[in-house]
């Protein structure tokens, strides 16, 4: 009896105060040892902050979204400085990059998301969550409208407005079907955790009718054929995944199947993973030749019906339809409807997507910031700036910058402006003197306005927008949080670059991405990565190097120990293929 | 790298062949430890077995169903005998005593199921399942008529004959409300895992609606009572699960809900538990007042609607209405309609459940068995037989039965009616001679019609029908399976009990059922147990022994693994309540 309520207290102090101990979980695995110790916290600031009417009222932040850019503000953000709401339709914060892993069990879905109530109680802040979509911004009276997004039959209104002082959107993109005809009825796609348990599920229904003895040959190998739409790493890992799924798991328990499971992967540039490095989209293509997973490129899909998907063969410009069981939709990213009407509201009916500034404002409208997916950076040209940049650095008037008078202006020109960095990079320039050297190279004491403009004219064909990663997203809410911890004191002591069309300084300097690579997980154990400063890794290692990251980047202990115990499940007993 | 090929290799092996490793998972915690050897499983019959049409026919079985009739059946049928295809709607075995866990996550659903193809490719056989429900059963011509469930656009048709020589309906019961309005559309259940996992998304919508700023405190608390009707074992154990959830883990993210929360527990009884034995219905009791959970005895629900549950208290006869956030139906087992059919084929239109004789044979139908929750055993009366006994046992026909005589059946009595060793049980006789003494408790030597009829006049009332219980079910799974197997050896040489209104043997014993004792888990590490021999144990210790029963009882190394690495992740990092 000793043992027993020596547990049950255990269980008890752990689980009510997980801060208090540093804890041993020990998986020991055929010789091989993985120890985690779970996150050991200091107590200070885990009491939720009570409001007081005498102190003065605290800024009031109202965050949109839940996603990379959403969390990353969160862990960063000082409760104490703000009264900060929370709105999302997901009361969950799901690690996205493991979701082609979820659709065929490698990994549970459970075990990639986190409560965000967890997040906010952890790091100090009382808890005010509202599981609730946000249907309109009313920019003008600095208010949002939100609606709950539980529809079954319980009290209350579910309508209710919050209002702000500063209002962070980062609600993320929604899926973007090009306008082709079919997709939204007939497709599965790959944004939620949702998507991929139905995909899951999806994948098992195909396997399950297609042996049923009531079907023709022809039958079996029509549900039984894969279609990937887009060759993005999402679609590409995801095409990765269902081939070890069906190879490694499948075909020995379905055994009939082996040789007419059949997989597609349709996309419309010249080559598969083509945002990364050639090497490895070369090396993803032969990879996938050898499994046998077709690749299908410089196609565009015109249309899905219920039983066919239809393309268009860009280089021969012939239209063809083939039979499928299923089809993943993994291309593009569109606005959401409340964001468009937001957009409409501001003047920027004409942008594809929520623009800002490098500050994360929205462009129109102050006090609101977005980030993550559902925003894009208007990077300022050096070129459009050039007049003013050129008057503000000629301190005397003279008409022309002396070496002296650029050196004093070029930190803040290359802050500002960060495609002159890139430039100066590409074109393997140490000093940025050189790029005041004449045509044949010699050195200049000063330039005039149009030397000026020569100089830094190709700079901005540097310029790139940032993709839609969560790498992104989560730079851009740890950056944004420690500008809001910042902000009353860079309002005294701003800590930007000269503003060359103003006068003084910004306040903080602009969001600027640091990009920490990329990989492209392949199957059977292969990866492919693209890593910092150019280096390229591909194979089993890259695989490994994969595992480590992504543990080491989950947002919890409890989501660190669950992956790990997932794979190492799959590892032992493989994928499981109950339809639930 | 070759650490990474080391492991790549071993996982292949390991995942491949299975059966030809010891393998060793250690789980290490805090001190104490837990070591799991996988199966190990020898290779003889792990091949499938070819279809040789030289070979005489292997009789064809079809089994309906994959519970726990289904999958001890599967587990213990000769696959080299037998051409075995099963038919059920769902591809997998689910752990059902568990599903009250995974309402609240504290065991996750993966972690319960087994794919049914796993089982039957273990354990050697040919895999033949069809994921399809049976929409008619046709006895006349030993064949039924299957349609497959998966509701999306595949192609081929979904519905085929199957042709049996003996057919096993092991479907299982389904919901019943006894027609009470309301209940098919407003109440959750519990039979299914999706049942659980809805239950489960359900809890986290009452929380997350219940705090929105636009309720009224009265919303609140509507949205956040949870009834349970239904008293059983069941019920009792989600009233539970849900208690402890709210309190270890969803009043700590949702503070304001703290005192809010409201259990009830409807009975229409006068106990909950009222099938166990009275000191554990009353520990129940008094368990649930000291939580805070309501218990309502001896009232019926008469309706529900979409916002209130209606009773009648049977004591007063009033009718009373209360609002409700949730309300879980858990009470009473239906007949599914393709049984109703069948039944209806065969003449049992007036039974409530298809019903079987001791050999689990249908009544009215050749070479069809039921077994589990969707069907009933009709044991014999002895009274009904009484003459035909004393005609077999009186073998000089002197119209007198001798001791002599007598002690030669009474082994063969004892066997076809069971509920004569109760009797004997329940009336403290040691030895059958005692039956035949006179009302003064002298011996007799003999003893006529009237003597042997008034001798066993009492036994009939100690006839029950068994309950509806996962071990009953797969203790008939395993019978029917082992009936099987001795199928022909048993036709020449009959090891049943003498036929007494025919000639000969039966060819197998009837079905005994053998009670092992039932659990009743009551939250806050506490549970109830009623053990073999009347034992009756209670408190935290016997919830130790839940753990290990429970784990010893899964039907896999997976599910084993995974059950007891869910409990011990609920006991670190407590319950998830992510809304997925």
């Amino acid at each position: 009896m000793r043992v027993f309520s020596f547990f049950n207290r255990a269980s008890r102090v752990l689980h009510d105060y997980p801060s208090c101990s540093k804890l041993l979980v020990l998986f020991t695995l055929s010789g091989g040892s993985l120890v985690a110790y779970s996150e050991s916290q200091s107590d200070i600031g885990t009491h939720s902050v009570e409001h007081n009417q005498k102190e003065p009222r605290k800024k009031r932040v109202v965050l949109l979204g839940t996603g990379w850019a959403g969390i990353s503000f969160l862990k960063d953000i000082d409760y104490s400085m703000y009264d900060v709401q929370v709105v999302s339709p997901r009361n969950y914060f799901a690690f996205t990059p493991l979701l082609p892993s979820v659709t065929c069990g490698t990994v549970e879905a459970r075990s990639i998301v986190e409560p965000i109530r967890n997040f906010i109680k952890k790091r100090g802040g009382e808890i005010r969550f509202w599981e609730a979509e946000c249907v309109k911004i009313d920019a003008a009276n600095r208010k949002v409208f939100c609606r709950s997004n539980i529809d079954n039959n319980l009290v209350g209104s579910g309508e209710f407005p919050l209002e702000y002082d500063y209002l962070v959107i980062a609600t993320g993109g929604q899926v973007n079907t090009f306008n082709t005809p079919g997709v939204m009825e007939h497709c599965h796609f790959l944004k939620e955790v949702e998507d991929a348990q139905k995909i899951r599920d999806s994948v098992i229904d195909c396997f399950e009718k297609a042996v049923l003895p009531s079907l023709s040959e022809e039958e079996r190998k029509t549900n039984l054929h894969f279609v990937i739409v887009g060759g993005g790493p999402t679609g590409v890992e995801f095409a990765a995944e269902l081939h070890d799924f069906v190879q490694e798991d499948l075909v020995k328990l379905y055994p009939m199947t082996q040789d007419i499971v059949k997989i597609t992967v349709i996309q419309s540039g010249d080559h598969i993973l083509n945002t990364f490095d050639e090497r490895i989209s070369s090396f993803a293509e032969q990879k996938f030749q050898r499994d046998g997973i077709e690749v299908q490129t410089g196609c565009r899909v015109v249309s899905v019906s219920d039983k066919e998907i239809t393309m268009k063969v860009k280089s021969k410009g012939e239209i063809c339809s083939v039979p499928y069981g299923m089809v993943v939709w993994s291309t593009g990213i569109g606005t959401r409807p409340v964001l468009r009407d937001f957009m409409d509201q501001i003047g920027q009916t004409k942008r594809r997507v929520l623009t800002t500034d490098e500050w994360l404002r929205v462009k129109g409208c102050e006090n609101v910031y977005a980030l993550g997916d559902c925003a894009t950076i208007d990077q300022r040209k050096i070129m459009e700036d050039i007049s003013t940049i050129f008057k503000a650095a000629d301190k005397d008037n003279s008409g022309t910058l002396t070496v002296k008078e650029f050196q004093d202006v070029i930190d803040d020109i290359l802050i500002r402006y960060p495609q002159l960095d890139l430039y100066l990079k590409s074109k393997h320039l140490r000093d940025v003197k050189d790029l005041l050297k004449d045509s044949q190279g010699n050195e200049r004491k000063e330039v005039d306005i149009e030397g000026f403009k020569l100089a830094l004219s190709h700079a901005d064909s540097q310029m790139k927008s940032l993709p839609a990663t969560a790498q992104v997203a989560a730079q851009q809410g740890t950056y944004l949080s420690k500008c809001f911890s910042r902000m009353e004191k860079c309002k005294n002591n701003p800590e930007g670059p000269l503003r060359f069309r103003g006068s003084g300084r910004h306040q903080f300097l602009p969001f600027r991405y640091k990009h920490f690579g990329q990989f492209a997980p392949l199957g059977g154990e292969q990866a492919a990565a693209e890593l910092p400063g150019d280096w390229v890794s591909t194979g089993h290692s890259t695989q490994w190097l994969w595992y480590s990251v992504y543990a080491s980047k989950q947002v919890s202990w409890r989501t660190r120990v669950l992956v790990i115990s997932d794979w190492t499940r799959r590892f032992i007993f493989g994928r499981d293929s109950s339809r639930i």
